[in-house]
């Protein structure tokens, strides 16, 4: 039997803490006409709690270093009010959103990253999505909007990256949807050059990532994306798509195949 | 056919916020063996990030004014940190939990309360608790977690009092389960002399309430829970338990019927 179609969206922090660009965002999302699911990242907004509670933010090659009382904030900010701004507004939109961390249901499990040249904290790699259960939600129709926090089995939450939970997810879903996983942040795709939306790279498959990394043209965080991305479709993931909200359901964007 | 049992448990905040009580509080939740659902509320902690965040917390009657401020933190401490680190604790105790505010699935609707004689911001009144899709949840061996927030359907959340979502849930669910439903607080029940356990009232039922608030021994906050708590029972819940941890199995406390 065909698989039904699945669409998964990853949106960036910097579009979820704007709050217009966040209500474009949804909008678009509504329009997706497939089933959905919704990954979020959290962004400096955890930032700026941290400083209004007179914490100091770690960040080593753009990871924040989560120690015990990062941790409360992430949970706070990330699971509390991101995640349940965006559940309340796509209720508003008549979508039924469903907000989860990996402790739901011990959706997301993963273990404490171990500590080597730099101890991140309470930071999760990912060991299981289940997918059995989110696929069971996604067909009575809800839409699971993931926090970026997964779950160690002990009792212990643990925060981890969007990008990570979105292709890990996309991996488990794909036994049970034909998925298609969307990264959407502010440009329409890899481009050659940021500022010029003409040198947007149409497709990106293993042999082409390996040139633009050499090329320079990939480099930074789109690095471990792009990586994600691959493996994902190595992994049986049918397409993935770097693209921005507008192009959202237009099939737009950078596909990675 | 007869109703199957369903034990519906709110927890205080007092409970909630100190890690030790939390932990034994869960610990005899875990034996119920019943069908379970838990309500929280979340109380001072919201206060105390308030405090770190340089933001006034008013109260008035007992009652937290929610000006946009607040239910930014009221978001953040009930809907995340609370919420989150009980769902992950019953997780390790291998309770799949599921935490919910009422956006979520738009699970319980309300509205902003009127502005009287005093403003409380958004602070929601409650309009429908959907127990259909909370029966669905429960009977799917899951446990919702219900964090105090509703949504007023139209993209905002509401804090909203936890004796209020526990009876009001109580009287929905009462249409597909045969429900108990216990306020669980620091003392034995309700008594004549707080200080004293062997004055605890055993049974309570509307008459002795006018009786006994007209003799002053049930006063303040105590009137409304008992209130919810008779119309529950009016309204199909099978009983009503005001009880502390150590006897939440125990059938012991005070009983509303």
């Amino acid at each position: 039997m065909e698989k039904e179609k699945l669409t998964i969206v990853k949106v960036g922090g910097k579009i979820v803490e704007n709050e217009n660009s966040l209500t474009q965002f949804l909008k678009k999302f509504q329009t997706i006409n497939t089933y959905k699911l919704l990954v979020h990242g959290g962004g400096r907004s955890a930032t700026e709690l941290a400083k209004r509670m007179n914490l100091e933010t770690k960040m080593i090659n753009g990871r924040r270093i989560t120690d015990a009382a990062m941790l409360e904030v992430v949970t706070m900010v990330y699971g509390g009010l991101v995640n349940k701004n965006i559940v309340a507004q796509l209720s508003a939109l008549n979508l039924p959103a469903l907000g989860l961390t990996g402790a739901d249901m011990n959706v997301i499990l993963s273990h404490k990253r171990p500590v080597g040249e730099i101890d991140y904290g309470y930071v999760g790699d990912i060991d299981k999505v289940d997918g059995e259960r989110l696929s069971t939600l996604i067909k009575s129709h809800l839409i699971p909007v993931l926090a970026p926090l997964t779950y160690d089995g002990k009792g212990t939450l643990l925060n981890t990256n969007a990008d990570t939970i979105a292709s890990e997810t996309a991996k488990s879903l794909a036994h049970f949807f034909d998925v298609t996983l969307i990264y959407c942040f502010e440009l329409p795709g890899v481009m050659r050059d940021p500022n010029d939306k003409q040198t947007l790279i149409k497709e990106i498959n293993r042999a082409k990532f390996s040139s633009l990394v050499t090329e320079g043209i990939i480099s930074d965080g789109m690095i471990p994306k792009l990586e994600n991305s691959l493996k994902a479709t190595e992994a049986g993931v049918t397409q993935v798509i770097i693209t921005c909200p507008d192009s959202l359901n237009k099939n737009e964007g950078t596909i990675i195949k």
